[in-house]
Protein backbone atom coordinates (compact mmCIF):
# COMPACT_ATOMS: atom_id res chain seq x y z
CA UNK A 1 0.00 0.00 0.00
CA UNK A 2 1.36 3.60 -0.87
CA UNK A 3 1.99 5.77 1.97
CA UNK A 4 2.99 9.62 1.97
CA UNK A 5 5.68 10.10 4.69
CA UNK A 6 4.34 13.51 5.21
CA UNK A 7 0.72 12.98 5.53
CA UNK A 8 -1.23 13.07 8.71
CA UNK A 9 -3.81 10.45 7.41
CA UNK A 10 -1.32 7.93 6.29
CA UNK A 11 0.18 8.37 9.75
CA UNK A 12 -3.78 7.85 11.32
CA UNK A 13 -4.09 4.34 9.08
CA UNK A 14 -0.94 3.25 10.38
CA UNK A 15 -1.84 3.78 13.98
CA UNK A 16 1.28 6.36 14.10
CA UNK A 17 -1.09 8.98 14.99
CA UNK A 18 -4.31 8.93 17.17
CA UNK A 19 -7.64 9.02 16.43
CA UNK A 20 -11.21 8.27 17.09
CA UNK A 21 -11.35 5.42 14.55
CA UNK A 22 -15.22 3.79 14.15
CA UNK A 23 -14.53 1.76 11.17
CA UNK A 24 -11.98 -0.10 9.25
CA UNK A 25 -11.53 -2.63 7.06
CA UNK A 26 -8.49 -3.16 4.34
CA UNK A 27 -9.25 -0.87 2.45
CA UNK A 28 -11.26 1.95 3.94
CA UNK A 29 -11.20 3.72 7.38
CA UNK A 30 -13.68 6.14 9.08
CA UNK A 31 -12.70 8.21 12.03
CA UNK A 32 -13.62 11.54 14.08
CA UNK A 33 -12.99 15.24 12.71
CA UNK A 34 -10.60 15.99 15.52
CA UNK A 35 -12.29 19.98 14.45
CA UNK A 36 -15.71 19.12 14.19
CA UNK A 37 -18.96 21.22 12.49
CA UNK A 38 -21.17 19.11 14.18
CA UNK A 39 -20.96 15.98 16.74
CA UNK A 40 -20.31 12.85 15.09
CA UNK A 41 -18.38 14.65 12.49
CA UNK A 42 -17.01 11.71 10.67
CA UNK A 43 -13.96 11.48 8.21
CA UNK A 44 -13.98 8.34 5.61
CA UNK A 45 -10.59 8.02 4.19
CA UNK A 46 -9.56 5.16 1.44
CA UNK A 47 -6.33 3.52 3.29
CA UNK A 48 -4.48 3.91 0.52
CA UNK A 49 -2.82 7.52 -0.25
CA UNK A 50 -4.70 9.03 -2.97
CA UNK A 51 -5.30 13.09 -3.03
CA UNK A 52 -8.40 13.17 -4.14
CA UNK A 53 -11.29 12.18 -6.39
CA UNK A 54 -9.36 13.12 -9.62
CA UNK A 55 -6.74 9.92 -9.31
CA UNK A 56 -8.46 7.50 -6.41
CA UNK A 57 -8.84 4.09 -8.50
CA UNK A 58 -12.90 4.65 -9.31
CA UNK A 59 -13.77 1.10 -7.46
CA UNK A 60 -12.15 2.43 -4.56
CA UNK A 61 -14.04 5.90 -4.39
CA UNK A 62 -17.09 4.06 -4.68
CA UNK A 63 -16.15 1.71 -1.75
CA UNK A 64 -15.31 5.46 0.31
CA UNK A 65 -18.84 6.09 -0.22
CA UNK A 66 -20.04 3.09 0.94
CA UNK A 67 -18.52 3.55 4.09
CA UNK A 68 -19.83 7.07 4.48
CA UNK A 69 -23.74 5.24 3.89
CA UNK A 70 -22.84 3.07 6.83
CA UNK A 71 -22.06 6.26 9.32
CA UNK A 72 -24.86 8.04 8.08
CA UNK A 73 -26.92 5.37 9.09
CA UNK A 74 -25.18 4.94 12.24
CA UNK A 75 -25.36 8.61 12.83
CA UNK A 76 -28.97 8.88 12.14
CA UNK A 77 -29.41 5.94 14.89
CA UNK A 78 -26.49 6.95 17.51
CA UNK A 79 -27.12 10.48 17.64
CA UNK A 80 -30.64 10.96 16.07
CA UNK A 81 -29.48 12.90 12.89
CA UNK A 82 -32.26 14.87 11.39
CA UNK A 83 -29.87 15.42 8.30
CA UNK A 84 -26.26 14.28 6.86
CA UNK A 85 -24.23 16.54 4.66
CA UNK A 86 -20.85 14.94 2.76
CA UNK A 87 -18.92 16.83 1.55
CA UNK A 88 -15.44 15.73 -0.40
CA UNK A 89 -13.43 18.65 -1.27
CA UNK A 90 -10.57 18.25 -4.07
CA UNK A 91 -7.88 20.79 -4.31
CA UNK A 92 -7.18 24.07 -2.56
CA UNK A 93 -9.53 26.13 -5.13
CA UNK A 94 -12.21 23.70 -3.10
CA UNK A 95 -10.89 24.38 0.58
CA UNK A 96 -8.90 20.70 0.51
CA UNK A 97 -6.66 21.39 3.71
CA UNK A 98 -5.29 17.72 3.54
CA UNK A 99 -4.04 16.25 0.51
CA UNK A 100 -5.60 12.83 1.40
CA UNK A 101 -8.78 12.01 -0.40
CA UNK A 102 -11.20 12.03 2.78
CA UNK A 103 -15.19 12.36 2.92
CA UNK A 104 -17.02 14.36 5.45
CA UNK A 105 -19.77 13.08 6.81
CA UNK A 106 -21.94 15.33 9.26
CA UNK A 107 -24.83 14.71 11.32
CA UNK A 108 -27.34 17.60 11.41
CA UNK A 109 -30.17 18.26 13.70
CA UNK A 110 -33.04 21.09 12.31
CA UNK A 111 -32.44 24.53 14.07
CA UNK A 112 -28.50 23.81 14.73
CA UNK A 113 -26.22 25.90 12.29
CA UNK A 114 -23.03 24.28 11.09
CA UNK A 115 -20.13 25.49 11.80
CA UNK A 116 -18.01 26.16 8.63
CA UNK A 117 -15.38 24.26 7.88
CA UNK A 118 -12.70 26.98 7.92
CA UNK A 119 -13.95 28.06 11.47
CA UNK A 120 -14.02 24.97 13.32
CA UNK A 121 -12.03 24.63 16.56
CA UNK A 122 -10.14 21.52 17.96
CA UNK A 123 -11.46 19.12 20.54
CA UNK A 124 -10.10 16.93 23.09
CA UNK A 125 -9.48 13.07 22.55
CA UNK A 126 -11.31 12.12 25.41
CA UNK A 127 -14.67 14.13 24.56
CA UNK A 128 -14.58 12.22 20.77
CA UNK A 129 -14.06 8.81 21.93
CA UNK A 130 -17.30 9.10 24.34
CA UNK A 131 -18.83 9.76 20.77
CA UNK A 132 -16.64 7.31 18.92
CA UNK A 133 -18.38 4.34 21.15
CA UNK A 134 -21.63 5.90 20.76
CA UNK A 135 -21.51 5.47 16.83
CA UNK A 136 -19.44 2.20 16.60
CA UNK A 137 -22.33 0.60 18.68
CA UNK A 138 -24.82 0.79 15.25
CA UNK A 139 -22.04 0.12 12.89
CA UNK B 1 -38.08 1.42 -11.80
CA UNK B 2 -39.65 3.46 -9.32
CA UNK B 3 -40.77 6.72 -9.88
CA UNK B 4 -42.09 9.15 -7.85
CA UNK B 5 -44.92 11.42 -10.02
CA UNK B 6 -44.10 14.69 -7.88
CA UNK B 7 -40.05 14.70 -8.11
CA UNK B 8 -38.70 17.26 -10.94
CA UNK B 9 -35.53 14.64 -11.00
CA UNK B 10 -37.96 12.18 -11.79
CA UNK B 11 -39.31 13.82 -14.79
CA UNK B 12 -35.86 14.76 -15.63
CA UNK B 13 -34.80 11.27 -15.94
CA UNK B 14 -38.14 10.05 -17.78
CA UNK B 15 -37.60 13.21 -20.20
CA UNK B 16 -40.83 14.61 -19.27
CA UNK B 17 -38.53 18.45 -18.29
CA UNK B 18 -35.77 19.49 -19.76
CA UNK B 19 -32.06 19.37 -18.44
CA UNK B 20 -28.97 19.92 -19.86
CA UNK B 21 -27.89 16.26 -19.66
CA UNK B 22 -23.94 15.66 -20.00
CA UNK B 23 -24.11 11.53 -19.47
CA UNK B 24 -26.34 8.68 -18.91
CA UNK B 25 -26.39 4.78 -18.54
CA UNK B 26 -29.10 2.24 -17.53
CA UNK B 27 -28.72 3.46 -13.34
CA UNK B 28 -27.13 6.88 -13.52
CA UNK B 29 -27.38 10.47 -14.61
CA UNK B 30 -25.90 13.64 -14.52
CA UNK B 31 -27.29 16.88 -15.99
CA UNK B 32 -26.43 20.88 -15.22
CA UNK B 33 -27.78 22.46 -12.36
CA UNK B 34 -30.33 25.20 -13.51
CA UNK B 35 -29.26 27.06 -10.65
CA UNK B 36 -25.31 26.96 -10.90
CA UNK B 37 -22.73 27.95 -8.16
CA UNK B 38 -20.08 27.85 -10.46
CA UNK B 39 -20.17 26.88 -14.43
CA UNK B 40 -20.30 23.78 -14.91
CA UNK B 41 -21.95 22.80 -11.92
CA UNK B 42 -23.73 19.35 -12.15
CA UNK B 43 -26.12 17.18 -10.74
CA UNK B 44 -25.44 13.70 -10.60
CA UNK B 45 -28.51 11.02 -9.33
CA UNK B 46 -29.62 7.43 -9.92
CA UNK B 47 -32.31 7.42 -11.97
CA UNK B 48 -34.56 5.43 -9.66
CA UNK B 49 -36.05 7.72 -6.87
CA UNK B 50 -34.32 7.66 -3.59
CA UNK B 51 -34.22 10.08 -1.08
CA UNK B 52 -30.50 10.06 -0.04
CA UNK B 53 -27.92 8.70 1.24
CA UNK B 54 -30.13 6.50 4.01
CA UNK B 55 -32.23 5.02 1.83
CA UNK B 56 -30.19 4.54 -1.63
CA UNK B 57 -28.53 1.13 -1.69
CA UNK B 58 -25.24 0.60 -1.45
CA UNK B 59 -23.79 -0.77 -4.64
CA UNK B 60 -26.22 2.31 -6.52
CA UNK B 61 -24.57 4.99 -4.09
CA UNK B 62 -21.27 4.05 -4.95
CA UNK B 63 -22.22 3.94 -8.97
CA UNK B 64 -23.49 7.78 -8.53
CA UNK B 65 -20.01 8.37 -7.13
CA UNK B 66 -17.78 6.85 -9.80
CA UNK B 67 -20.21 9.35 -12.60
CA UNK B 68 -19.64 11.76 -10.04
CA UNK B 69 -15.62 11.48 -10.54
CA UNK B 70 -15.66 11.38 -14.62
CA UNK B 71 -17.58 14.33 -14.48
CA UNK B 72 -14.94 15.96 -12.17
CA UNK B 73 -12.55 14.35 -14.28
CA UNK B 74 -14.19 16.34 -17.67
CA UNK B 75 -14.57 19.66 -16.01
CA UNK B 76 -11.15 19.55 -14.90
CA UNK B 77 -10.34 19.23 -18.60
CA UNK B 78 -12.94 21.40 -19.86
CA UNK B 79 -13.13 23.44 -18.02
CA UNK B 80 -9.38 24.11 -16.37
CA UNK B 81 -11.11 24.10 -12.84
CA UNK B 82 -8.80 23.90 -10.27
CA UNK B 83 -10.52 22.32 -7.86
CA UNK B 84 -13.90 20.23 -7.57
CA UNK B 85 -16.26 20.12 -4.47
CA UNK B 86 -18.36 17.15 -3.96
CA UNK B 87 -21.41 17.49 -1.58
CA UNK B 88 -24.68 15.73 -1.02
CA UNK B 89 -27.07 16.65 1.59
CA UNK B 90 -29.74 14.76 3.23
CA UNK B 91 -32.56 15.84 4.77
CA UNK B 92 -33.75 19.33 5.07
CA UNK B 93 -31.79 19.49 8.45
CA UNK B 94 -28.98 19.52 5.88
CA UNK B 95 -30.39 22.05 3.69
CA UNK B 96 -31.65 19.63 1.14
CA UNK B 97 -33.92 20.85 -1.31
CA UNK B 98 -34.85 18.10 -4.09
CA UNK B 99 -35.73 15.15 -2.43
CA UNK B 100 -34.26 12.99 -4.55
CA UNK B 101 -30.42 11.92 -4.07
CA UNK B 102 -28.20 14.12 -6.24
CA UNK B 103 -24.29 14.98 -5.85
CA UNK B 104 -23.13 18.37 -6.59
CA UNK B 105 -20.35 18.62 -8.62
CA UNK B 106 -18.90 21.82 -8.28
CA UNK B 107 -15.71 22.96 -10.54
CA UNK B 108 -13.85 25.52 -8.98
CA UNK B 109 -11.20 28.06 -9.62
CA UNK B 110 -8.64 29.35 -7.59
CA UNK B 111 -9.41 33.31 -6.17
CA UNK B 112 -13.08 32.51 -7.58
CA UNK B 113 -15.88 31.98 -4.30
CA UNK B 114 -18.63 29.98 -4.86
CA UNK B 115 -21.71 30.80 -4.34
CA UNK B 116 -23.83 29.69 -1.21
CA UNK B 117 -26.05 26.64 -3.07
CA UNK B 118 -28.92 28.78 -0.57
CA UNK B 119 -28.21 32.12 -3.03
CA UNK B 120 -27.72 30.36 -6.63
CA UNK B 121 -29.84 31.82 -8.83
CA UNK B 122 -31.72 30.42 -12.12
CA UNK B 123 -29.98 30.42 -15.54
CA UNK B 124 -31.05 30.02 -19.12
CA UNK B 125 -31.55 26.23 -20.85
CA UNK B 126 -28.98 28.13 -23.87
CA UNK B 127 -26.51 28.88 -21.95
CA UNK B 128 -26.08 25.63 -19.93
CA UNK B 129 -26.00 23.86 -23.14
CA UNK B 130 -22.71 25.60 -24.67
CA UNK B 131 -21.30 24.23 -21.04
CA UNK B 132 -23.00 20.57 -21.23
CA UNK B 133 -21.23 20.93 -24.96
CA UNK B 134 -17.89 21.17 -23.75
CA UNK B 135 -18.27 18.60 -20.69
CA UNK B 136 -19.75 16.19 -22.94
CA UNK B 137 -16.72 16.28 -25.54
CA UNK B 138 -14.37 14.86 -22.17
CA UNK B 139 -16.72 12.09 -20.78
Amino acid sequence: MKFDADCIFCKIVQKQAPSSIIYEDEQVMAFLDIRPASEGHTLVISKEHYEGILDIPSGLLGRVHQVSKMVAVAAKQALNADGINVIQQNGRAANQEVFHIHVHVIPRHLGQKMKSLQEVQMVDYKQLELIADKLKSFI
